[in-house]
């Protein structure tokens, strides 16, 4: 099974990465993980602050994981979606088990992308209205439907997009689109706006509104406390779906099973992918309100896929949720967050001149590094690359040589390490995170 | 890890399930598979002549390939693309060594739907044209853009279809668009009407075409001998994109690598997923030329996934790709085609009036039954359903009732059974779907 040819020639002659100009990336090389570590091919063990793109939240080869899928591997792999299937079944009940509501029906795909495909499509069926509302500043993965959802700079390559997606600004204090200065302002600002937007579009062209319950790759954006249950409050008054896109915040990362616990509210679909197995085994999926299964009872859902509900995914996702019950991994991630993460972030925001915010939910924080706190300048512009984006490379660099991976996007850092990471392995990051800030501080204005 | 509750239960409670009105379907539980059988959860034991959606090319459970798999799932179950990782890159050296011509890069999705979202993707910002041209009656997923790719019913649901797509016939001699009567005059006028169609579309607007090399859920379509180098000749006049989607026909299907090898065309994109690692962890890409992937050498490729090139997916595909060579499945697929497959089929259609005719390659058959040989009528409508779908499923049951599983679609069942399917079983299979075709016969209007 060992390549006859080096893994980074190869890598370099036949492999083509996501989201990169490919003559222009050295990546290197992972050899082997464990827990909360990984280690490239030259030795160098790293303490994971990315958790692989906020994915392995149980951490890397969990033993009972592995021995869950290595079992199942023996057993049955594959069998097509038109069957009944002990593991899918299981999979399928467990997930509605801890999907709040009547969100009581799984459709199982193989990742994020396609979860919110679908959501889009069942939604749309369910409503017979072809909109959908989706924010600014978000990311809803790359086929033709899921990336025009998408309100970032990704998105720009691939349009024209596909019909009838609009977007509108959601709640960011730091940053507000609505001059707001205080997080209730945010709030009910947001929420007009919102109204305001589905005025000036037409209520009953709408479909459905998808948020990213706390929005991840482009700030680690947490509503504040009264923005979900207005948007629900919203859906409901116009019949519009309300889709929780939870593919990075669901299972655990946030400290709940699906982040949007943390609030109360009960959307009409839920995406997951990511954690619901920690990628083990590539898995997504669209959990559904009886009101929306109902609309396919007797009409046939026109959607699918050959690997949908995967036994081995879907036994892995069995496994997993196990796992966490057993460990206490949500409690796991309330319980470091309250004690380490947030006063370690708190108190490393005092120190350093070019933090500007820390902000966040369980395992799922955001460090905006900034110029100047008072202005708030950006201390890389928004979607800076090469030369432009050189302060945030210095201080990724600067986490490395210390034996930590940062998450860096635009001009933050994001700590998503895995649900599993210790009380001391915390500590240590935050240590490392602290020292290299001082490399972003050398790149302030004053 | 077994369930708490039945699995058929369970299934109908919290299971949604592709293609399907979730009240009318009772999906029968496969408890176990082996080799080129599966068992239900009654005990009993099903030859399969479907392969489940034409995915396990090796058969089920493959022992070398199960063992790979739990290896490798001990080894590293997944990192982001973002890494080099020795199986990945062996994935990809592989199936670039395997594929024709200059197309040596790879990039991986989790399926076949995500490789044709990215293959035109590519050729998009390879041409800077936006059109892509697909043929009626095809199939090339389920997102929003290979869905609007689709040339079949499954994509009426999901329209308005994505920006820029533009449907156009296929050679398909037994119903021919263009009144052809040989195979010769089939494929001239099918070019000529590709031909035509790129005149009034303009060429310099179109970025691509794609096809099913041999069009596979809508018929098993195989091209006339000069079709492909045709399309490849019209591509090159007109610095076209040719697509070719192998998702269901390539590794072994039709007893090549690629099915494309066949006709020795080398096309500049080629997409797979099924049959590359035969669906035992979920795995897709798109092979891409040296021309388009120098495209992306120093512009950053906009398209991802957090799954692309997992580990474990890679490690199987390799482990596969292997056992085919020592197996010599390719070999083996074509010595079952030419002594039993096809004269056994030829024998089925001189004894059965509604047989209208046999067609296929390697393992990929396809039986299309008639009210009437002389007037071709489908033995059921085009897209019929409900009572009007009951003589397809009258034969469907009579397969079934001697242990037979069959793929049927539209008026036509598939024989698409492993490619490690032995002559013995091969026999066994024709001689329960000649007896099947007695039920059939029985809708003849002669």
């Amino acid at each position: 099974m060992l390549p006859r040819v080096s893994t980074t020639d190869a890598d370099r002659k036949h492999v083509f990465h996501s989201w990169s100009a490919q003559a222009q990336i050295s990546p290197p090389e992972i050899s082997r993980a464990q827990g909360s570590h990984f280690w490239t091919a030259d030795g160098t063990k790293y303490l994971d602050f990315s958790s692989q793109l906020v994915n392995v939240n149980i951490g890397y080869q969990h033993p009972k994981l592995v021995a869950a899928i290595q079992e199942q591997a023996g057993r049955l792999l594959t069998v097509s979606p038109a069957y009944a299937n002990d593991v899918r079944s299981e999979a399928a009940r467990l997930i509605a088990e801890l999907a709040p509501g009547d969100l009581d029906s799984v459709f199982f795909t193989n990742g994020g992308a396609e979860a919110t495909e679908n959501a889009m499509r069942m939604a749309r069926l369910h409503t017979g209205r072809q909109k959908v509302l989706t924010t600014y500043r978000s990311y809803h993965g790359a086929t033709a439907g899921a990336i025009s959802a998408t309100g970032e700079p990704r998105r720009w390559p691939s349009e024209p997009s596909v019909p009838g997606i609009v977007h509108f600004w959601g709640p960011y204090l730091y940053r507000s689109a609505f001059h707001a200065t205080t997080e209730a302002e945010e709030c009910t600002r947001a929420l007009q706006h919102l109204r305001d937007t589905i005025m000036v579009e037409g209520a009953s062209t709408i479909a459905a509104i998808m948020l990213e319950t706390v929005v991840g790759t482009n700030g680690v954006l947490v509503p504040p406390d009264r923005y979900l249950a207005g948007v629900r409050e919203i859906c409901d008054e116009h019949g519009i779906v309300f889709i929780a896109d939870e593919v990075m915040a669901g299972f655990g990362r946030c400290g709940e099973w699906f982040a949007i616990d943390r609030w109360g509210v009960t959307p009409d679909l839920i995406c997951f992918a990511k954690g619901v197995n920690s990628g083990y085994v590539p898995l997504g999926g669209v959990v559904i309100s009886a009101a929306i299964a109902a609309t396919f009872a007797d009409r046939p859902y026109p959607g699918g896929l050959t690997y949908s509900g995967h036994p081995l995914a879907c036994a892995s996702a069995v496994a997993s949720i196990g796992i966490f019950k057993e460990e206490g991994v949500l409690e796991h991630v309330r319980g470091v967050e309250e004690t380490i993460l947030r006063p370690g972030l708190e108190e490393i925001a005092a120190r350093h001149p070019s933090v500007g915010e820390v902000r966040g939910v369980g395992f799922m924080y955001a460090v905006e590094l900034v110029r100047s706190r008072e202005s708030r300048e950006p201390l890389v512009p928004f979607n800076a690359s090469g030369p432009a984006a050189a302060p945030m490379g210095a201080f990724a660099a600067a986490c490395r040589e210390q034996g930590l991976w940062p998450f860096v996007h635009f001009n933050r850092t994001h700590v998503v390490p895995p649900c599993t990471t210790t009380a001391a392995e915390m500590r240590e990051g935050l240590e490392k995170l602290d020292a290299a800030l001082t490399v972003a501080d050398g790149y302030c204005r004053d």
